[in-house]
């Protein structure tokens, strides 16, 4: 991913993070959230998560264009009780209202040893492993997840009714963090248009092919729209039960109402934080994550070139690059993100 | 699984309670213990999950006859801070200990809105989904979790260093409820045993042969002792955080520790309830979850006889038939149930 090709320049993260917040700016963005959302987009880029960061960029400031974004818009509180809490989003940017409702969660932790946000009504959060950091590096446990426009099959059909629903699980560890971040599709759309594009095959099988077997050809399931679910059947299931739950406690849309608008907004999030402080473990728990760290990294390799690598690991060794290094950007899309600023 | 086979026999629900109830009083298990656990170890079977029901039964009580299982043991209250507890599972029954520790996140969320009780040092809870259907026909939203001993690799490794680590998620619906009950490796070693016996092949390919190919011969795993993490990578990352976290709000012993010891037990598991009617939308869940369904159902079939569930519905189904017709029993595995019960 940090490798430069021909036409990928590299964008140091403050050069990237002011282009975004100038860009916001002019699109009406308030000053606090364009430079929480700048941040944002520019951390995920320098974690490595392109996809979610710098890629996606272009399309979050044509939602803004298009309204569907209420640039001035902050949270609502609907109900609470005690250690949980319900707010409507507003449908202000995704970014913002998620990166509030996981402070909102931490705080009820720390009066409650563990608090549940749940937002409805809100935008894309992007990529959801920035609130299981943000959760984290604050020293706290974190839960959360997010539905999503349908773009998948249930498990045995062929047309699209769940959400791919990202589920992120974090905890503090060491000055860092372990932070898994798993949408409930095997690969996204993006990762097999990618492979497509340069005649690759997917690692593992990744979805159906229009004759409904299985293939590790992306070519053939962007054909037949038919990704597979992240465990086969087990994957769809718990998109379907995320996607429940979300729409249940936040009183917000679910996956089938999404999917009916003109575009992917009024999305339903859950983000529950736990203080482990309040476990009396505190000092126990550096340890006891390196002990099973330490066990897990003792695993014998299937392959030579195989490692054995911790969720959250990856991001680690990007972030430490790209700062280093600056940001790899395809040129197209950082030639797109200039026009931006220079025509709004 | 309800066809009758000339090697299965019908044994009705309440005939099988009594039977499992004789033996564990018989092995040492005090009246109320023995009660909760043949009335579980049978509602398991009724509901079609035989594996942790009727066939696990004979091992809960090799367990007990080893002294592994402290038979007059009840959980002790190690720390509380409002919405979260710590609890000691003093290596009591580990049915016992999960409906208590279950029934006490619910207790937890009626006073905070969210509950959450980490447990440690106990047996396994068998059937996980027995917790979600305990708490969401008590109107709860569940997600809950345990860690278990190695037997399944890392992503990229060939030795067993993670658990399957079941995660669970249950919500009320209508007079039932929606129960996902999700172990982290994609077939178990039973059901592999199961397919090999009778020469069949898997569904999915479910792990690696010898050679580090893929397959679906449930020979060729069993052989390479290599099962697939349900999702590939995401299964194995899942299965790591739910273990670390697990052990961090317990703490309890993490799934290397368990596997160092000579039996499986010490576990770690975490409940966690939210009381949905403090979200002010009590009235209005049914609906949202049966307009859900309802789309979910609507899902164009990919074969003749595809059939699109929803977690939980075939325990419904077999739960109707087990009831009607009696709980199919392989003979072998009856015989010697009525021989502990003859012998002890």
């Amino acid at each position: 991913m940090s490798s430069v090709t021909n036409n990928t320049i590299l964008i140091p993260a403050a050069a990237m993070q002011e282009m975004f917040y100038s860009i916001l700016i002019k699109n009406g963005l308030p000053s606090g959230a364009a430079t929480q959302c700048a941040a944002v987009f520019t951390r995920s880029s320098v974690d490595g998560v392109y996809t979610h960061g710098v890629n996606r960029f272009p399309r979050f400031v044509e939602y803004i264009q298009k309204g569907y974004v209420n640039t001035n818009a902050v949270p609502a509180l609907k109900n609470k009780t005690n250690g949980i809490e319900q707010w409507d989003g507003n449908l202000g940017p995704g970014i913002v209202n998620a990166a509030f409702a996981t402070e909102r969660s931490m705080q009820l932790a720390k009066d409650f040893g563990i608090g549940c946000v749940a937002l409805s009504n809100t935008h894309h959060w992007m990529r959801g492993g920035a609130y299981g950091w943000q959760a984290a590096k604050a020293g706290f446990v974190f839960i959360g997840w997010t539905n999503t426009i349908a773009n998948m099959p249930a498990w045995g059909a062929t047309d699209a009714r769940l959400g791919n629903n990202p589920l992120v699980l974090a905890i503090p560890y060491k000055d860092e963090a372990i932070v898994l971040d798993m949408a409930m599709s095997q690969y996204s759309f993006g990762s097999m248009e990618l492979a497509s594009m340069k005649n690759e095959k997917l690692k593992m099988p990744g979805g159906f092919d229009s004759d409904g077997n299985i293939t590790d050809d992306p070519a053939a399931i962007l054909d037949s729209r038919r990704p597979m679910p992240t465990g086969y059947w087990k994957g769809a299931g718990l998109s379907l039960l995320l996607d429940i739950l979300a729409a249940v406690l936040s009183g917000g849309l679910a996956t089938h109402e999404i999917s009916k608008q003109e575009a992917e907004f009024g999305l339903s999030q859950v983000f529950i934080a736990v203080d482990i402080t309040k476990m009396g473990t505190a000092a126990a728990i550096t340890p006891i994550i390196e002990n099973i760290i330490a066990d897990y990294k003792n695993s014998v390799p299937a392959g030579e070139g195989d490692k054995i690598l911790f969720p959250g690991e990856r991001v680690l060794q990007a972030r430490k690059t790209n700062l280093e290094k600056g940001i790899p950007v395809l040129e197209p899309i950082w030639d797109a993100i200039v026009k931006l600023d220079a025509t709004t």
